[in-house]
């Protein structure tokens, strides 16, 4: 019928890599039936969000329309797809649905937070087709950096959607299933109507590298190691894991996991059964008997994060286990734009005590986990979809990636977050614009981006803070004199004086001459105050603060 | 005479890129008279410095020897050896030395701080020497990423010294000496007591490339453009500039140089005469009279800084200018690790204008000023010092570097800052460890880096900032209800209720039950208020705040 339509809208993902949110509908304008495809996080940094602990698609957009909400997919287990269900799950309440390893991940995440058991639903993959609303969904096996991963077949009665979700074309993923191009013919075969797809390295010129590529290298450095042996990579990459445990077997150490995140992933693959044959792994209390020339740690913190267990190593013991002179660190893993810092610095404490440090400066020790160019053409090739819809990629990544399908005759469409696509009729077109944004949790608690929360605190970072305090008689004349307390700025300034006495004498002076009315009004006595202080910090120290004023009426 | 000694110490570089400082001393222990070598700053980051402003090394060591202090030299003009020349000058009082272009960006910098015009002497190259106390020292032209660097000759009664400064062997620099291994080997043939050498790419395993190797891609780049074409690079890097404004010229583009820092160099280079041929340019305001395909801008922000002329230019208007669909935007240098998120930032932002931008992802459009690998050799081998003492790098590459020199026979000595090494004998040894650290240039004043000024700024940072406001009447009782203000924090959490009352609820009821003992003693009810505070917003928000606390007292 042609007053209903098959709608596009990314909520989060799409002019950004992380946060995923994407949503699709069907229905008469308005009153579209809707299923989500995943629910991620994107991860906070000092420069824009610091103290915040996740980040989170702002999904008001779709708490106003959970009643016509009929399923949440879940497309892989990597925390900027599935990071967020646990956030969201009291605001939709709708059904999630995802294949058994993704689903024990995201389990886990809900009884965390005491949601029910029973939220997510375990998939089979394609062909099972989940029924949701208008439409039919199933799980088709596409290999990527973690098990299990899979692309959307979204049916409609306005034809075919493949979201890819993220991918690589890989024929030996080591853990998983290889890509399968037969298998993306035969879905394809019947027409698509469009492909929502991975753009992540659409600025990668050359096919990418499969995961079995790595063994040799990893299994020669492992073995001419000649004191313990440290390797990091991102836990949820087990096929690597796995890897580089075999190269630690084979090379007669006794392997250790070290870190949350490693040990909860491995035994979700074990629990799954995604992974077999994983090699026998000894406790860090069994460790500490065993010479450390027979060891082989498996660690997390590949970004250098602070509190991972390679962050703790380069800072000590951890778990009882000390670094030394000899042993060898391998980064088995990419830095993420924006982690550099704590990763050099990682690897600047290890050089302090002696340990070599092998990074993937060659490429020797690590594949991406995405799609290059040409095997984003491969997809393009085998699937031949009448539109091409670039997810997952900043701007930049969205841009190339539409002009390559314009390149080839695919209608190419650089839709945005918030950006509503109508893909009913024979060209696509923007229908609407939605307001879109980012939710941070903070602490326990979930604040707008907008909500001024952290544009405060990045001003306390950058100026400082004063107090200024102020207690007026019933008169509505001060009592006493003014009180400053500064936090976060240089105790002296230019006169030599205490910055405090030289702000209080400003602000004595100020009070002084203002006349009757002033120190009755609240505001234009608060707004003066602040602006005397900011003035007097300027000329004593050259910074202007952010200020709290306390003005205590006796009366 | 075997009571003196010739000691190398570095204040700041060895064990970080940044903040160069190196001392030299010859004579008694303790009695050394002494030279600074480069006297540079380090950049500021929100992760670890928010709202510094610059970073200084601590010159406390040498501001107490400051009668023994004969000369300050400076190698060249990058801001991470000539740009501590101001901030430092009321400390140390000592001449200053240094070529004709690096002196003239000296003196700009002094002039700024109004310190006296004449502080920097304008040397030759080498063969002059200046002879500075027992020390003659000699500035050898050696190519780098800017005119005029220098390596140090620096002779002494226990031998020569070479510090080689920033450098790359670059036989056509462009701009600039070229590397002349002749001349190098001239002023070793009579053995050279110590090289002490950049390390910044000693990771780097290839041999470097040339500066003019660039031209052809570049010029291919510019002809091929339709639109307005825009440029960044380093402004210090004059040969770019000039590769870029050559390339403009021949395109049949009229050259705009935008932003302070691009045309401060360029007018620096063609005052001392190491500029010659620059193309003619025109001003921003004639360029709005040009139509865009005629057009080239030089801009300064190859780092995707916010103030510089990119990022305004990413962002809208700059100087009457604006960057439209079909221009394309050059970045001809490579991000410094930490600044990848300002430069992709800028990137997306021109995307959306359907601007294209070229990087230097494949190397096409940038080479390094640095010494790599093969080329740290080259100097090694040319040289062969007795003694190899890595610097300007971090812990790593001094440590690869120290490696290397072992190696090939030449005793290499790992220093970082502080650690003092008498070169006099057959072998160096650590005779001291010496305080070093960091200051911060903060607004108009210098802070200690353990002052805990950024430390407080971080956590207010990260944790958000509670004021709390009692007043106690002549009583030592509370009068009225506590008052708490909040910034950067919550305002609602999991009661639901308003944070600050929560809080001042919390408040109230513990000073309700305090005994007249603990609100008489000043520092009691402080501690407690602010634990009460603390608690409270972690009862209700997840987050311990910092909390300033203000007891007024009426008694």
């Amino acid at each position: 019928m042609s007053s209903e339509r098959l709608i596009y809208l990314a909520l989060g993902g799409a002019g950004e890599i992380g946060m995923n949110a994407y949503v699709y509908g069907y229905g008469k304008p308005g009153k579209e039936r809707l299923i989500v495809v995943d629910l991620g996080v994107a991860f906070p940094d000092m420069d824009s969000t610091p103290g915040v602990d996740l980040i989170i698609a702002d999904i008001a957009w779709l708490e106003a329309r959970r009643d016509r909400i009929d399923a949440i997919f879940i497309t892989h287990a990597h925390e900027d797809h599935v990071g967020g269900v646990a956030h969201t799950y009291d605001r939709l309440r709708a059904p999630i649905y995802a294949r058994k390893f993704t689903a024990n991940i995201a389990s886990r995440k809900m009884s965390e937070y005491n949601h029910p058991d029973d939220a997510v639903t375990v998939v089979q993959p394609w062909p099972q087709q989940i029924t949701a609303g208008p439409f039919k969904v199933g799980f088709m096996p596409i290999s990527h950096s973690i098990p299990e991963a899979s692309a959307m077949i979204i049916d409609s009665p306005a034809g075919r959607v493949i979201h890819s979700g993220d991918f690589k074309v890989d024929l030996t993923p080591g853990v998983g299933e290889p890509f399968d191009a037969a298998a993306f013919e035969e879905v394809s075969k019947d027409g698509v109507k469009a492909l929502v797809c991975d753009s992540t390295n659409v600025f990668s010129p050359h096919a990418g590298r499969s995961e079995a590529t790595l063994s040799p290298a990893i299994e020669k450095l492992v073995s001419a190691a000649g004191g313990m042996v440290v390797a990091t990579t991102f836990a949820s990459n087990v096929a690597r894991v796995k890897t580089l445990a075999v190269a630690g077997e084979r090379a007669g150490r006794s392997i250790v996991l070290l870190g949350r995140a490693m040990k909860r992933m491995i035994e979700a693959s074990l629990e799954t059964g995604v992974l077999k044959d994983f090699p026998p792994t000894v406790s860090p209390e069994e460790a500490r008997g065993i010479p450390r020339e027979n060891l082989m740690l498996l660690v997390t913190g590949s970004q250098g994060e602070r509190r991972a267990a390679s962050g703790q190593l380069s800072r000590g013991k951890y778990q009882g286990i000390e670094m030394k002179e000899g042993d060898l660190f391998l980064f088995s893993s990419k830095t993420i734009p924006g982690n550099e810092r704590g990763v050099i610095s990682v690897i600047n404490a290890f050089s302090e005590m002696g340990v070599d440090v092998v990074d993937d400066t060659e490429g020797k020790y690590h594949v991406s986990g995405h799609a290059n160019r040409p095997d984003l053409e491969t997809l393009h090739d085998i699937v031949k979809p009448q539109v091409l819809i670039p997810m997952h990629g900043e701007h930049r990544h969205l841009r190339e990636h539409v002009k390559i399908a314009d390149g080839k005759g695919i209608k190419g469409v650089l839709a945005v977050n918030g950006m509503m696509i109508d893909l009913s009729g024979n060209a696509p077109k923007v229908v609407e614009y939605i307001e879109t944004g980012r939710t941070y949790l903070d602490g326990s608690v979930q604040v707008g981006a907008l909500d001024g929360v952290v544009r405060d605190r990045i001003r306390m970072a950058l100026n400082g803070h004063v107090t200024v305090t102020v207690i007026m008689d019933d008169e509505d004349e001060p009592l006493g004199d003014p009180w400053v307390d500064i936090m976060g700025l240089a105790e002296t300034g230019s006169s030599g004086a205490d910055l405090v006495d030289v702000i209080e004498a400003d602000l004595g002076q100020w009070l002084g001459r203002a006349k009757p009315e002033l120190l009755r009004d609240d505001k234009a006595l608060n707004d003066g105050l602040r602006k005397i202080a900011r003035q007097s910090a300027m000329n004593e120290i050259g910074k202007k603060p952010e200020v709290t004023v306390v003005v205590s009426r006796l009366s």
